[in-house]
């Protein structure tokens, strides 16, 4: 936790940002696997633990922006829950390590909320992505669950977005931690990439380096597969074999729920093959090209568009595009291999406040994101700021399945060989990913440790 | 899977134990953890898989008891889909593997459900344990939340568990497979069981030993803790130190989701003090006590009664309780130092069926669990038959919050010796559990793989 004062601004803050009403926070709740009591991991929600800084269940919290009123509702322990729990500190004790003095019993809130909402005063919360919340958001307020979306309360979202996004050194420290656990994954993963393993042995062992330290985790479920082109991948489930490229994409939390996310990839043989490294290089000098464009003031749109273009001169080089690669960037031809974005904001939530809203996140007012193919993937465009931390990953993939659709819909035929492509249907994908830190005058990498990166690097942690 | 003809059996069986109307199943979706991407991983309704076998998100399926019919709801991918996901099998492909031929689109439920309402028909469905489906329900049948678990459908739920509660040989198979995979994890903890090392780093180390084949994982969240005596341990965060008891609670999956449970405690030095060797032996007595009674026709109650005698006996060796051994077991006075039930059904649930209502699966019909501290946490208590499988687990926990309100309410002060221990209020506590299956004319431990039980085989097996 950070010191009570980072909470106490924190709210302060927010209070001036909204105009008038009173905001609802809602804790995340234990949620069961496969019964009540068998429950998954906790994960407190960000929003909650940006503002009130409690990292358990059971807990919702109100901000009264007229009277200023801070409340912390939940349940004090019974003696016979303490039985099984052992002693563990009040929510009173609790609440004062964040500056709250207010706490009150969970069976208030409904009542609070009732006599704000009778007295016409404005009640906000925020977009709810559990149904238990939506269970709850309408016991308090009577919206019908497919109606609470859109009654979100989008000043409150727009308030919080515009905290958020600045990291502020405590925050950037706490990255940071989380970038070098990050770091000692991947750096496991490479050491044990060879013939015969399981990829979920790679991801247990990576689960294994994130949980040394008390308190850190995984920040999102990790990719490790020797499928890199499929990209919503769930659950992939291979032996590795000669001649695959492992691609790995897997990030701590540090104990504050601070996220890293990393991607690398790497050969399971000794070597990549002559395609791979080509494809390897091919990738890095995209990323390269994109961490150029990483300054204040410069839209990360542009970032992105530079990746792309030196993706469309490798695809020139190997015959397998042709024509000019500004204009492939450009026209949306480059995503064919390419069909994501280039980074998302990275924080409390690996894709921070995904929750909130895309659109809020990771483009400015007024900008609207595009619906073509590719670009509507860019979760990040708007113009960067000092204290925004993001991710780059531009990446490079061979999908059968996208390359018989365009080539039987014609799409970019002017820029595409596509009688090329059928040679590089088994190539799968690849690509890396590191964190930055936009600074008042330019770009910081973030972490302290070094994840590979060229050929060399990669080869020589194979054999560390 | 199992072969398509077990899951037709089952659905055969199913229609022939409910008397009319309609069974719905909601499959399990994803659940976000910090926001709806970012999902924790899927475990799909063990309900679900045991009548459909399907384990992915996104299924529904009805059983319509008066014509027969079996229906998969469910949405097939799109081609945009498929560019991200790669080509996969379709649910009408998936559907036929577990023998059903008719597949609908998931927005053909609603109207099918309230055609059945409107022509008057029962809808019967199971108690919901996760928010998204309290949501669902709603929308399907347009009962509230609150409303759902009192309404959700008796019989359904007992022809369940009296068929679940009864484990065939393909089954048996499959947990045997859980329980080695367990054993594998329990012999890596005591292995890695020294001082320095984090909780967590061990209950990393198991997750690894039970991903190594592919589809298999946890059964639930492991404890590794030297908190033994904290019985609802959420997220212990020890550094393991010389005289410590590591207490883990473990149990794999097998790809079917058949669970397995198993119990150790062992020493973080090279060996137990000698206060610790007592207790670890009274455990181990108590242990073989509750494993005589297993046998068909035997209450599990008389196990429990077996164990709680056992420990009575050794605290009265001990000086901390005086009396008869039995008398102190029959009157609850031994739960002081073992709170919990001695064991609990095991299957597709690690405690079976527990979100279909304890009172179904481990007591029999008429049969009413006991309101008193300790006899109230029998999981089970009924007559044992051939093809249970549950787990045996009595434990020994020395709680100094229970232990002050015991003293303080003067509780079972004709069998306590209070004074005696206070001396004791650190040992913390300690268990062994296996799994055992009832046969047509005994009892069989499940698994091939030998679990470190007495102490010169806990003593090897930290040096194996």
């Amino acid at each position: 936790m950070f010191r009570k004062e980072t909470y106490e601004d924190r709210r302060k803050r927010l209070k001036k940002e909204i105009d008038g009403g009173i905001c609802i926070f809602l804790g995340n709740a234990l949620v069961g696997m496969n019964y009540a009591d068998n429950e998954y991991g906790f994960r407190q929600d960000s929003s909650f633990l940006y503002f009130w800084g409690l990292d358990y269940p059971g807990l919702a919290a109100v901000l009264d922006t007229d009277t200023g009123d801070e409340i912390i509702f939940g349940n004090e322990l019974t003696i016979d829950d303490i039985v099984w729990t052992g002693k563990i500190p009040t929510l009173k004790d609790n609440a004062g390590l964040v500056g709250v003095t207010d706490t009150r019993s969970m069976s208030a809130l409904k009542p609070y909320v009732e006599k704000a909402l009778s007295q016409g005063r404005k009640v906000r919360f925020l977009p709810p992505y559990r149904g238990d919340h939506k269970v709850w958001i309408q016991e308090l307020l009577g919206i019908r669950p497919e109606l609470q979306s859109e009654k979100a309360d989008v000043d409150f979202i727009k308030a919080i977005v515009g905290m958020r996004n600045y990291k502020t050194p405590e925050e950037i420290a706490a990255i940071e931690e989380a970038v070098d656990i990050s770091t000692l994954m991947h750096l496991a993963a490479y050491r044990m990439a060879r013939p015969g393993v399981h990829e979920a042995e790679i991801a247990a062992a990576m689960l294994q380096e994130a949980s040394y330290r008390p308190g850190t985790g995984l920040a999102f479920p990790t990719i490790a597969t020797v499928a890199g082109h499929v990209l919503h991948n769930h659950g992939s489930r291979h032996v590795l074999k000669e001649g695959d490229i492992l691609l790995v994409d897997a990030g701590a939390e540090n104990s504050l729920h601070y996220a890293a996310d990393l991607s690398s990839s790497m050969p399971v043989s000794d070597k990549f093959d002559e395609r791979q490294e080509l494809i390897y290089n091919l990738q890095l000098r995209s990323f390269e090209a994109a961490v150029r464009e990483l300054r204040p003031g410069n839209p990360f749109r542009n970032a992105h568009l530079a990746a792309a273009e030196a993706v469309a001169e490798g695809m020139i080089d190997l015959g397998l595009m042709r024509g000019n690669a500004r204009e492939i960037a450009e026209s949306g031809a480059y995503a064919l291999v390419f069909p994501c974005g280039t980074g998302h904001m990275m924080g409390l939530d690996v894709h921070d406040m995904e929750n909130l809203g895309e659109q809020f996140v990771g483009y400015a007012d007024g900008e609207k994101k595009s619906t073509q193919f590719g670009f509507k993937s860019l979760r990040l465009a708007r113009k960067l700021e000092p204290g925004f931390v993001f991710t780059v990953e531009p990446g490079i993939y061979f999908i059968p399945e996208l390359i018989d659709l365009w080539k039987a819909e014609g799409r970019f035929k002017e820029f595409i060989n596509y009688d090329k492509f059928e040679n590089w249907k088994g190539f799968t994908g690849l690509r890396n990913e590191l964190d930055y830190l936009i600074t008042d005058d330019g770009v910081r990498q973030l972490g302290t440790l070094k994840k590979p990166m060229t050929l060399e690097e990669v080869y020589n942690a194979k054999h560390s």
